[in-house]
């Protein structure tokens, strides 16, 4: 491969990052990834596997150009087989997201995974991040979905643990290493899934309320009276609005009356449940009582799309912004609503010229908390806000009991501020597991952990 | 402890085994288990960690007196926090499930994992073995509902990951290790759990087919249309009400004629939907299609309870049959009923004068396959014929890629026949968990794994 293919292998989804390679390995199927792995192993290179490169943690772009190559998982990106009477699937690590799901959702499964970076991203990806998404509160992180792996150690060696079994209790699930492990133990080179029955009906409504703290006490009305049927629920501040139509100008507000908060919410179900008259039901109840003040309810796909559009052009509007600060942090649910307005708060202080945002999954107590730095500002000012923001916000996760990553991982971009957290037992933990999987540590270098020799190393 | 206290720390469940030990210790905290694992370490005394002692494997009772003592969690019984703006609660690893499930029901709220054994059974001992029950398929395993840990390691260490967080991807999840790992890795001495709504209709019905086939595709059809509501799928053949009978002459048969096949099934929901016309319509659609011949909906809590003493009944029915082969396998959904089919034949081939009944959670793949000798044996000829069974099924679940323990772990029983089926590679990665955590061996020893010197000693 020539050095400018090999560039977008090199370089992070926000292109905030450019590095290079010794080379790129494109193996197509599980022989070949051991045969690689074995090859550099032999070399002395270090590996760094890599999906679909929409991380969000610079966990998949190589950071040593000289000793290290790319070995990306997209040429295997063979579905090898769907189970409609098992509900379950097996497929190569490289396929992608959407395709797996259209696969399915042809035998009427639905395979529950949905994220923005789902045209891109890959099934093994979402392993190795241990993704999550929009349906987390009906259907769980990808953790949840996952019944079994394939994976290439990092000795060339392959574990098979490629089950379909919904039960199997027999000892410990090694499986579970390897999810979440940003490819820190093994290369991930197949997959098998859980599917549910594709929901027939999904409803989804747009609703107005006074306060973040309504629209928990709301979450947890919906989780009571909508009978576990809730399939998601994104809470947004009027702003991410204004930056939904500042991307988008075609977008037309649906609601009238400016709300102090928004709540978008999905109940869906497969079958004899008239999921329509249920959230039609909870949601006049809701309003009578005054906890939701404003609301529309989506009559067509095209409308439901409509008010998604705001969920997904809003983050197209805070790139449009300019370099700023993004956090994806989480509490537990009770304590969100207080730990979003002092660190809000703390925010305003320490920063009066930003606008700062707290949206997302509220429903798992996951905020992105972003600082948008005024438009004026240059590039050393807004390196300053977000060092200054991004302080302020861990000392109040630290605060609060929460975690500096609720989805995205730790990668390289983390690294430092969650060493700098982690408790001494369960660091040791982490260094024996990497000591006995990966103990020539050439299996993604510096990703999670530092090198054992240099934790200063850390960036 | 005077030798006779400590007998019944010592037996197992069943009353099969019956062993002894040094001592029985009884810690009240946390800083006691650590303090008793220093000891104990110092001493060169191994530790068999033990909860409500109902686990089936003998993972939990000593099997080396002169060297081993029993550490009983059973005086650290406190619910720390019950959160319910959060859906969570912290307690301790020797609170009895019965015990946790009804504190969280006084609140509200719904715990799900239920179990024969819930009177007794720790959720520390829930955890370790990762049991499943009859809520699996709406709800998952203890996995599933488990939010944090807190263990104290092999070296008296504390390693605390005790958060309610629903999302927390910061790198590999420590916290799975110890799931299901029977105490081999550590002592859990306290549990962050999920909770529910408590469902507020639950509605029962039992119902006669024409086959276990016909019940999977009944499971299938009400996966669709029940909406995930589902929440208990069991199947019976007709012997289990015979046995069910034996034990308990005092129940009547709910169902006239005579079906070759039955299921018990729940369905339930805490708000807005009518569970019990959902129910009914499912039902009058599969009976009119001549799916389901037979069937009849508790319509009082006495009635639903009248119809699962049938399925708690045969228990004791197999019981009162005398020594008899016990199995709990799993195979994939779509080849569960070829699988008893075949094996079901195989045995009545091999052992013609012996019962064997197929039962349980079909909708997760799993079933107890189960031989029963005649009355006129004596126990010789019974422990052949439950070496012979074994060996039947056995082969059979490696033909149809099953497990040989689906829900109750490996201990220290299913030991031999585990390591037998252990791959080269995944034999690697387990022994290296325990040179990493359990570098001693002290911590339950030959339990889920023989010891590293002698794999020939494993029963
Ligand atoms: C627009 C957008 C929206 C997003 N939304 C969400 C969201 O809602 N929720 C969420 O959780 N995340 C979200 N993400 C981030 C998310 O982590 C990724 O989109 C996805 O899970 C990563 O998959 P990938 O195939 O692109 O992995 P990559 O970016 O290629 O790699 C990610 C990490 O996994 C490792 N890796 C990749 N494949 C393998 C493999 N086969 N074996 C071993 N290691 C491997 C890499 O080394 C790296 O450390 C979003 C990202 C974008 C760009
Ligand atoms: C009547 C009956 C019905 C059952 N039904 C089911 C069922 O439907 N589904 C199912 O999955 N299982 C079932 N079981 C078995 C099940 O495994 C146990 O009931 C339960 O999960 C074990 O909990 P316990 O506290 O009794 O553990 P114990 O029996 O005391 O111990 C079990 C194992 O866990 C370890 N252990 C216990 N506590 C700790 C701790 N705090 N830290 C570290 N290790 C520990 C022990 O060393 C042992 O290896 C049933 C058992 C009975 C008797």
């Amino acid at each position: 491969m020539q050095e400018a293919d090999m560039a977008s292998y090199c370089r992070d989804w926000h292109g905030d990052v450019e590095a290079s390679a010794i080379a790129v390995l494109r193996p197509a199927n599980t022989e070949e990834v051991a045969h690689c792995v074995k090859t550099c192993s032999q070399l002395g290179l270090s590996i760094v596997p890599q999906g679909g490169n929409t991380g969000l943690v610079l966990g998949g772009i190589p950071d040593a150009p000289a000793s290290q190559v790319v070995l990306s998982l997209e040429r295997m990106s063979r579905i090898r087989h769907i189970d409609a009477e098992d509900f379950s699937a097996v497929v190569d690590a490289g396929c992608i997201l959407e395709v797996l799901k259209d696969a399915v959702a042809e035998q009427g499964l639905f395979f529950p995974l949905s994220l923005g970076a789902q045209g891109s991203c890959h099934i093994g990806g979402n392993v190795s991040t241990n993704a999550g998404g929009i349906n987390v509160l009906r259907y769980g992180m990808t953790r949840d979905l996952v019944l079994g792996l394939e994976v290439v150690l990092p000795d060339g060696s392959v574990l098979n643990l490629l089950r379909t079994l919904r039960k199997d209790n027999r000892g410990i699930d090694l499986k579970q290493l390897f999810i979440g492990a940003e490819g820190t133990l093994g290369i991930v080179t197949a997959v098998a899934i859980k599917l549910f029955p594709q929901p027939l009906q999904v409803e989804t409504a747009l609703l107005g309320l006074h306060s973040l703290d309504d629209a928990i006490a709301l979450y947890r009305r919906a989780r009571y009276e909508c009978c576990d049927l809730l399939s998601a629920f994104e809470f947004m501040p009027p702003l991410a609005f204004d930056l939904a139509i500042e991307a988008m100008p075609e977008l037309v507000m649906p609601l009238e009356a400016g709300a102090p908060a928004y709540v978008l919410m999905e109940v869906s179900g497969s079958g004899r449940v008239d999921v329509r008259a249920l959230l039609e039901g909870f949601l006049e109840a809701v309003m009578e009582e005054g906890l939701v003040i404003d609301g529309t309810m989506a009559s067509t796909k095209a409308q439901s799309a409509q008010l998604w559009s705001f969920r997904e052009g809003m983050n197209e509007g805070q790139a449009k912004r300019g370099l700023h600060l993004r956090t994806d942090v989480s509490v537990p649910l009770s304590k969100l609503a207080a730990f979003v307005h002092d660190t809000s708060a703390a925010l305003t202080l320490a920063l009066p010229e930003c606008e700062s945002l707290a949206y997302g999954h509220v429903g798992d107590g996951n905020v992105h908390l972003n600082v948008l730095p005024p438009a004026s500002y240059g590039l050393q000012e807004r390196q300053r806000v977000i060092a200054t923001g991004k302080k302020i916000i861990n000392e109040w996760i630290d605060r609060y009991d929460g975690s500096i990553s609720a989805e995205h991982g730790i990668g390289r971009l983390k690294l430092a501020d969650f060493e700098a957290r982690l408790p001494a037992a369960q660091r040791r933990v982490l260094e024996g597991l990497r000591q006995v999987i990966n103990p020539a540590g050439l299996m993604n270098p510096r990703c999670i952990l530092s090198d054992a020799s240099s934790p200063e190393s850390a960036v």
